[in-house]
């Protein structure tokens, strides 16, 4: 088993990087700032994959696969996208022996590699609109890395689709960042909030950029999503027109989409406690582990604990079974909590007389009689089902319990310390830098989800927070990952 | 529509060039050497994607995902292997705006990078085996590229096995070229030569290197798939001992294996016509097309086409309707028959009237009268199976037909042109080397499969075909992509 984590209480970072490597998630390579995700940690991201791709699929996207790597003269045709980008680019001078007459950056993003190419297929029309999604790994040089959160490469997918008209790419920004939405509450069982980047957050190259925010246990944000309207920008760098239905030229109109490995440092840092992963049973590869108590008759006890796991796993519930006599029982109970199993069912021969088995839930460590009969099925399924809306009940609350809505500056600067801060801001580039600067907050969304703009009335007009000239909404600041 | 594929009799080089491009599967970048697989094609790597990892699994694998970028000093630590790839490497000499004090290679091949990590993650005979499997891309710099073929960049699976025995290995070894050869069979319906390669053709790094041969219609070898004994060398190289169940210190035995989006130009040279792509049914993510004929009701006849492809999806064949009216049946008969959808419904206000439809098949382009009754799907799907095996039969057949034993020097020089070649050899790196510069022909497979070897004697003694010494058995000669 796994060294000690240190706690959540004690030290948040430490007790983060403790978990990824005990539960064997991923691991530091010896390459600088590249991790090596370990087949714990790539088995999440296949559930992901899985589940995303899925709703891709669903919303008329098709799959493709671009070149990795980028001409230089094309990451320099977008003016914001190569300021935003270059410095960050790992660059290939040789290649076959020889130096190559024009750098090659490795893709930090696709959108100049992959406008080259529909400039090539869009002529009119008929061609469009355009809906392809890319699975890949992307590299942007990082100074400081966090498994999972920061690494030097990573893996993602990101949308590309190009358009007539800029309402049909609207439509696609929103229902993509929707999408994203869905799949971080109902999968991930962790709450978002939806909106808008300020101007200086947004994606180096897009009109607009919406994203989803989430709250992890230590109060600060994590972007989990970003959807981007790029307007005509790269159609334009890249002198890709279109004929319209009318019969004339026009620029086609851009959108940009993406979710990565990040996700799954959000799903640890969401859920998970002191003893290890916790993991929604959706996102789970294996959502039951049987663990016989081998005493007595071993053999009717492993035979018994066999039977329930192919019961449970042709009714679709992916159930394992340890009975091995290399560790005690006690010592699998803590390495399939660390592990993050959802469900652990303990089956022993006096057990198996009275017809019944031990079933201990993940998240709240609560332990229940079941009878072994032909209900254990159905109970089980609902305990997963309850897991999962119980995680992500637990984090809405906690960002309830953690969001405070200030008024005076000093309440802000105490408040930005511990969670999510709702407060007026004027609007401008210069207060939403100055309270960078002075807090290390930053605006982490503009909400455009009615519900909550509501809830915490963010369209009250009122002062803003550090400048005191009149703001005409509240936003969202806190300290971000 | 497309251009106009010429034909494989006037230009089979141009002819796969022109299918690939017409058919939207893959297109050169605006990058060196590098493609773009389009959505068309990247269906086909997908589907191709679920079965084998779906084998994978079945047998005990798991995925994981380890750096794109080696160490020069990694790369350099096995002999043989530095030799082989070095040379063909994309070098990243920049990152985040700064020189690197080491220089990176973009993985050409990962046992380096991996034995890296397995080195920390293997102290005793209890980490062991290791099973780990890896999608990943890779990059070899290519002077001369043909799509899916042979591009600086493709699209891969790596497995990477740690043992603690040599038996162990080689059991892997033969496990995994064995589910390639059912892939191959089974799915892609291409018949493949099962066995080893010689010294000269073998892996660099690996003791041994096995193999699976497939002729394409111009009677050339494609390497379809390998799977490497890679012995204690890597382990050797990166200091990676393990305690053995008797308490002493060893080295760990490794294999690796993988295939590549190569399969998918295999695909298309095994099977394909000069009306475009011919999909095996197993691998088409799109089995059937319905195009109503809109003549006189034309509503009706639409919502009996959406019914029988809402039928037949239910029942798991993946079929979809053409309706629109910019293009004429003719177009779209030519245009899926591109495409390679293995299957054509045609249904008009008469099949109706009369209850019936037109179903074409892609193979062979032969028509049957099917009833609108609730056998239609069985009798699909019985089309679908005949495919299928059609395909694989008709290739079978193929390579028996061009499939000669040599007894002579002329024959053999000109039979090499035409097909594969079997003829003795007689075991020597110095013939085998002269037989190549003579003919451009190499040993494309030693094969293992005792089915095959008795089908062409290959266990007889003789004379070598080219040097005239005594040779102990024969061998599959061939040009090869």
């Amino acid at each position: 088993m796994a060294d000690k984590i240190t706690s959540r209480q004690e030290d948040y970072s430490q007790w983060y990087i403790d978990l990824v490597r005990s539960a064997k998630l991923a691991d530091y390579s010896d390459v600088r700032g590249c991790m090596v995700i370990r087949p714990n940690g790539y088995a999440i991201w296949e559930k992901m994959q899985a589940a995303l791709d899925g709703m891709f699929k669903q919303t008329g996207h098709v799959n493709a696969y671009f070149p990795m790597f980028i001409p230089e003269s094309f990451i320099a045709k977008e003016a914001e996208h190569i300021e935003g980008f270059a410095p960050e680019c790992a660059v290939v001078t040789h290649g076959g022996g020889e130096e190559l007459a024009e750098k090659l950056y490795v893709r930090p993003t696709s959108e100049t590699i992959i406008w080259s190419s529909y400039k090539k297929w869009i002529q009119s029309y008929r061609d469009l609109p355009i809906l392809i999604n890319q699975w890949a790994n992307v590299v942007r040089w990082e100074m400081r890395t966090r498994l999972f959160l920061r690494t030097t490469e990573f893996l993602w997918q990101e949308g590309h689709t190009a358009h007539a008209t800029p309402e049909e790419a609207q439509e696609e920004v929103i229902r993509m960042i929707n999408i994203y939405r869905t799949f971080a509450e109902e999968y991930m069982a962790m709450p978002v909030i939806v909106g808008k980047k300020s101007e200086s957050e947004k994606f180096a190259g897009a009109d607009a950029t919406y994203c989803i925010e989430a709250m992890m246990q230590d109060g600060k944000a994590l972007q989990a999503g970003t959807s981007h309207n790029l307007g005509q920008n790269f159609a334009k760098a890249f002198d890709c027109q279109f004929q319209t239905k009318d019969g004339v030229l026009d620029y086609v109109w851009a959108t940009s989409w993406g979710v990565s490995t990040r996700l799954i440092g959000a799903l640890i840092m969401a859920h998970s406690d002191d003893k290890g992963l916790v993991l929604p049973p959706k996102l789970a590869s294996r959502q039951v582990v049987i663990i016989p108590i081998l005493k007595g008759n071993k053999d009717e006890v492993r035979a018994r604990a066999r039977f329930i796991a192919k019961t449970l796993n042709r009714h679709g519930i992916p159930t394992f079974v340890d009975d091995s006599e290399n560790n005690s029982p006690g010592w699998k109970f803590a390495e399939y909590e660390l592990q993050g199993i959802p469900v652990r069912i303990e089956l022993g021969p006096r057990d198996l007389e009275q017809g019944k088995c031990i079933v201990a839930r993940r998240d709240t460590f609560e332990k229940t009689e079941l009878l072994l009969d032909d209900e254990l099925t159905i109970n089980i399924e609902e305990i997963l089902n309850n897991i999962q809306q119980n995680l992500y009940d637990r984090a809405l609350q906690f960002r309830l319990d953690n969001t405070v809505e200030a008024t005076t500056w000093e309440e802000f600067k105490a408040s930005v310390e511990k969670g999510f801060v709702i407060a007026h801001w004027d609007g401008t580039h210069e207060t939403e830098a100055l309270i960078k600067e002075e807090t290390k907050a930053t605006i982490r969304v503009i909400p455009t989800d009615e519900e909550y703009r509501q809830q915490y009335n963010m369209d009250e007009p009122g002062t803003c927070i550090r400048s005191g000239k009149p703001a005409a909404q509240k936003v969202v600041f806190a300290k971000a990952y």
